[in-house]
């Protein structure tokens, strides 16, 4: 079947947060283990928040989360370093097949669109930064919704925003808990596995796993077509 | 103020987890990682199934959390390797001031509760082989609720049977999500944080940090009064 709308992950699946790992070995005696401790921890915060019904965004998210792995790890950051930092989520680069899969599916006809755990102005800043901003029909945050992904609320807001079922919506991500969490909600999710995770082994599978944004451009010219 | 009940979190807080370890070096190259891993995923599965709404129980989350470790970590299970390593956890061991703190708790007039992610038979099994059973008043589990920990549905099981506000009760917990949970629903949480964590810094912190279950002790006799 023909999709209605791509939807895109935006932090780790169009963006490569690998990119903080240049900011952080400024501060951080092991640059890698300190950015992915962070990562870890903001997502466990959005998480634990979503359940306990208390939300803050994704910046304050970010922040805290970075306090703790500082904390952790030993690291001390004055505020410059803290700023320089969580502004870093800002200005992160695309992946180099981000914008030609954008490209190809909207010459294809298919709508693009971002659905992300970021706040409206820090998604339109990351864009903006990655130059790939003037190729998204829409970007939606969970902002909209007071929850974090895997909530289903959050997913709705792609099937309220064009008005069709889940499954006429394809969601492309990198976060094998996003890719549970889209395909509960019934999207036909594409699990874009770049560095060779184990697959999740709870919950609803994704209905593709591909190693890159390029294969997800291949299926859509073989799968997707009116 | 007196507290009516003292609410105990169990794996990792009553029961010494680490005991986990001595199963897992007959399988892991790193037997402290791949516990590590293990766990951390098993409490991702509780909060991304939580926040999804898809509930499966604790031991279907641990078998899951355990398939994930072992295919991260390139470990291969067999079928017993396999049931050895989930029954497992039903046969850690106490911290050895777990039962002083309890006795110490009752003579003093107060009721003590488990309040567990496990299912009624796992914490049972469990509670029994660490020989700690006798010195509770009720567990309670999450199955009651169809949700995990932090979701404050799991809290309110307390309050509803013993009839209390949620002030009225003590919560202790080893792990940070759980006393920010707790703390969010209004009780009054010790976090005993006998790894020397960094504390949380989303959400309400704990009333008091202990960094054992003998520090409650002592908070009980000074602070807990009638």
């Amino acid at each position: 079947m023909k999709p209605a709308v791509a939807v895109f992950d935006l932090f780790g699946t169009l963006l490569d947060i690998a990119s903080l790992r240049a900011v952080a070995a400024g501060v951080a005696a092991d640059p890698d283990a300190f950015v992915a401790l962070w990562r870890e921890k903001q997502i466990a915060y959005s998480f634990a928040g979503t359940i306990m019904g208390l939300h803050e965004d994704f910046d304050a998210l970010t922040g805290y989360a970075l306090a703790y792995a500082a904390a952790k790890t030993g690291t001390s950051l004055d505020p410059a370093q803290t700023r320089r930092l969580n502004e870093a989520w800002h200005a992160v680069a695309a992946y180099p097949d981000a914008a030609p899969l954008l490209r190809a599916l909207r010459e294809g006809g298919l709508p693009c669109v971002v659905l992300t755990n970021g706040t409206p102005a820090g998604a339109a800043a990351a864009l903006a930064n990655a130059g790939i901003a003037e190729l998204l029909d829409a970007t939606l945050s969970v902002e909209a919704a007071g929850a974090y992904k895997p909530d289903p609320r959050v997913y709705a807001l792609v099937t309220a925003r064009y008005a069709i079922a889940p499954e006429q919506a394809v969601f492309v991500t990198s976060n094998g808990w996003d890719a549970t969490g889209a395909a509960a909600f019934g999207m036909q999710v594409a699990w874009c596995n770049r560095g060779g995770a184990p697959a999740e082994t709870f919950g609803p599978p994704p209905r593709w796993t591909v190693s890159s944004l390029d294969e997800v451009a291949a299926l859509a010219a073989a799968e997707w077509s009116p």
